[in-house]
């Protein structure tokens, strides 16, 4: 067999030479739209990959961005990996302290930043970043902050790449770091030849299922773990684009999907409420829309039936993490389900699912031996395969190659907790760190929010332990309540989650917020409300 | 990124553990069916894997076999991979002689056969192989003939393999020989990387579109080339299984789609055109199938007419290769062709359509240029990918590495003339050298030609390719026979032939006339003639 790498350049040479005229379509920050062809995306992706060169960057180099989901990060996805080197996608929602420490930890020598991240990029200066390109939407006009290059007047006087020079796949192309809930962030990267592969799964009919009729929307931002590797699996399918720009609320998505016909998107399932709340608002539906994938967090069963009830569209969730490009699990309801009702179905689609292809799973109890196949029993989830990571970048100037706890017997161990049924689905009981330890036994956190979720009133709900005399731990629930809706009672809450609990599980304290804090990953950010209601010891 | 290798095995445990309880199905002799589980299937291969290893097979050691699809077959498409030996199908429509040359130019040194090809067997004994396992269909009872091993006897003395070793996914797993159609057999060995890719790739939307509810029937058989790859597909996918046994007939097919609920089947032309027979014959229409991938020969259109108008099922036709592991496009309608009418589509159906993700196509005028991508220049179709063999396997004795004519800066020259249109749609026009495909078989025009040439009567001998209703082509042979010879009848040409080649290939018809046309360059003038005997109508 021929020795052909599995690069990501040739997933763009694909969209640029096989669906030439297919779109990539942008929101910019005044609502209008840019649109650039596949083919247009693949010659100024060969612009780029010449400027790169000659701003001087060397294989193996580190190249940040600060960015929205725009067309130009797009061209930096495919351009700073076609060289060689590798792309560092920060988080725009991290503490600038946070974002400093992670440049410098990485080493980044170039940004490339909307400029309305002039601050934090003043501070990554500092922090060992060369030169700084100004990035934000295309056709968006406005003064670039001083001393930054310009995007387009750097590829407008490069020389492009003829022809992408070819390297090893197991070559560096993307670097992302954990969003660090527990510790300090650590740096994953990313092979060519694991986001070739996770390209591959995840476009599979049990994956996502893409193809070239799609419409695909990444509302997940493109400085989460390779959004999901949608960009790559939309020039791989030759699928049209759509990415939503900078801060996109709730009605902008729905506008977005309904002018774009977008038929696929995905992002976390706090994206899918502010949608749905403007669906309910009276914004269009989106006609094209088949399916959405809800991940990045449990999606509560109540956002999976509003969303097949009201306007006809399959929630798909899944698990992943940054550790595995991200994706390992999709959840779909196996052929024998097709007859189930949707009571029947709803553990199944509220569960993550089953493994990609070539990722393998284990669930392991604390005498490591794997648990049976019951749906019961839980125990750590494990995983192995070619697009899970096998340690942490080291970042510059550090030791690397010293195996991580994370890491051990060829295993990433996840800190999750799951259950394996006989049919292959995983289910996740909760963060190793979010169980509940009450009285010697184990409480989840997540199944009590999903059913809180369940009430009309609740729009968020979160569960924490709180330090607990007798029992060591209890369960204290923190609500948002939806807008305009009829208050409940903290004693009705708890009736209604009777049905759904055992009755020890019951939290012995309700609290009503106006917003819960969310980490910069979107995620409900749990350390801080335990802080604030009951500072636990570190374990 | 942990460092796994694209491994079969992976494909089979994920089958056994995620997709324990669903079925691999057999349709035996005498038209009853066997049923095993994806788990049992992985635990027989445990028993088989041990069983080669105590029969002496060491890796690399090709072991080959002369069966139909069965799930015996189906095991030893996993078993002899997992221990590093080589799967070598024989084609068992193959005349003596060429299976004897193929098994001694491959070395197999074990052969597993279905009984009825105990002649052709004791030839492959003389050609070197050491044992022979009787496999046929399950449950098929019978004696096996004298001196070989029973598969059953092997499997229960053997103790199971209880982990699958580890190998480099570059490690050759089968062994595939070319139909021979211009010269000598060519052996393609696929490598566990190139297989495991190959079925991520044809799972895909735009590919076959495979998944856990589908129920596949390979109709193609096991020993062309990997049968499409449907049996690695359907372990991947964890879909059902259904494997049509021994010499099925068109109503035997539909009998067994309809009975298990096939939703997905993969055959050439000539069986599409049998089970529209029987359909037509008044067979009940299996009611899951949704679609059938038609391939191995340009597919007419009036075949994908009627299955869409008599029985609503969409025929996906493709192209491939024995090199190309095998399938290297498929076609489907794009996106934007959504309001199209059956005529405006048809064109498009017809065609061969896009490369699936990482296989590379340029179309090359004898200038060696690219041809516009206008739809209409010809020019050579050649390909590149991981899926694409590099070189011929040099067989046992021979030197290997000397790169044969086929590979040359590292694309494979098909032999096929195509066109490539602005939208990335690859079509056949013609093929360098005058084939005739013969139900999803090559005839060798050439190899006839010579055999008939041998005649001390004959001077000259064209063959070419007729249009036939049932085959596509059938082969027409046009004699010139020598000054003063003795004419033999047309009878008695084709009984001399049936010493030189398979009786399928014996041309139908045989017309004398007093000079054939040739070309400038001497070769004789084959479009003239089949212009003259067969207008055939343009694609």
């Amino acid at each position: 067999m021929m020795d052909r790498a599995l690069l990501l350049t040739r997933l763009l040479e694909r969209a640029g030479t096989l669906f030439p005229a297919k779109a990539v379509v942008t929101r910019l920050r005044d609502g209008s739209l840019h649109r650039q062809t596949w083919s247009g995306t693949l010659e100024r992706v060969r612009r780029l990959a010449g400027a790169l060169t000659e701003l001087g960057v060397r294989p193996g180099d580190r190249v940040a961005t600060l960015a929205w989901n725009t067309s130009r990060h797009l061209e930096l996805y495919f351009a700073v990996p076609a060289v060689g080197a590798v792309l560092h996608t920060l988080n725009v929602r991290l503490a600038p302290g946070q974002l400093t420490r992670i440049a410098r930890h990485a080493g980044d020598r170039v940004l490339f930043a909307d400029p309305e991240f002039a601050v934090a990029a003043r501070d990554l200066r500092d922090a060992g970043v060369e030169g700084i390109v100004a990035l934000d939407g295309p056709d968006d006009g406005g003064a670039n902050p001083r001393g930054w290059l310009d995007y387009e007047a750097l590829l407008a006087a490069s020389t492009p790449v003829e022809a992408f020079p070819e390297w090893d796949e197991n070559q560096a192309a993307v670097l992302c770091y954990t969003s660090g809930t527990t510790d300090d962030p650590k740096g994953v990267l990313y092979s060519h030849r694991a986001l070739a592969l996770h390209t591959l799964a995840i476009a599979l009919p049990d994956g996502f299922g893409l193809g070239e009729a799609d419409v695909i929307m990444p509302a997940v931002p493109m400085f989460h773990a390779n959004a999901w590797g949608l960009p790559f699996a939309a020039a791989m399918t030759g699928a049209t684009l759509v990415l939503p720009g900078a801060r996109p609320d709730g009605a902008a998505l729905v506008r977005l999907m309904a002018s774009e016909g977008v038929t696929f998107a995905a992002g976390v399932p706090t994206v899918w409420l502010d949608v749905l709340e403007a669906l309910r608002g009276g914004e269009a539906r989106p006609g094209a829309l088949r399916r959405i994938h809800s991940g990045g967090a449990p999606t509560p069963r109540a956002l999976v039936d509003a969303y097949r009830e009201e306007w006809g569209v399959e929630v798909v969730t899944g698990w992943g993490m940054t550790e595995l490009s991200p994706v390992g699990m999709v959840c779909h309801p196996r052929g024998f389900m097709a007859g189930w009702d949707q009571e029947r179905l709803a553990p199944v689609r509220t569960s993550q699912g089953t493994p990609l292809p070539f990722v393998e799973v284990r669930i392991v109890s604390e005498d490591g031996a794997e648990v049976p196949r019951d749906g019961e029993t839980p125990g750590e989830l494990q995983v192995r395969g070619p697009w899970v990571a096998g340690g942490y970048f080291a970042g510059e100037g550090e030791a690397s190659g010293a195996p991580d706890g994370a890491f051990r017997d060829g295993w990433l161990r996840t800190g999750d907790v799951a259950t394996l049924d006989a049919h292959g689905y995983v289910r996740l009981v909760d963060r190793l760190n979010d169980l509940i330890r009450s009285g010697g036994e184990w409480i989840s956190s997540v199944r009590i929010e999903n059913a809180l979720m369940c009430h009309p009133a609740v729009a968020e709900a979160a569960v924490v332990a709180v330090v607990d005399v007798r029992w060591q731990e209890r369960p204290l629930a923190c609500i948002v309540l939806r807008t305009g809706a009829e208050p409940p009672s903290p004693e009705e809450l708890l009736a209604d989650l009777r049905a759904h609990v055992p009755s020890w599980w019951l939290p012995d304290r309700v609290v009503f917020l106006d917003a819960l804090p969310h980490t910069a990953t979107g995620k409900f950010d749990k350390k801080e409300l335990r802080a604030r209601f009951s500072p636990r010891p570190a374990t």
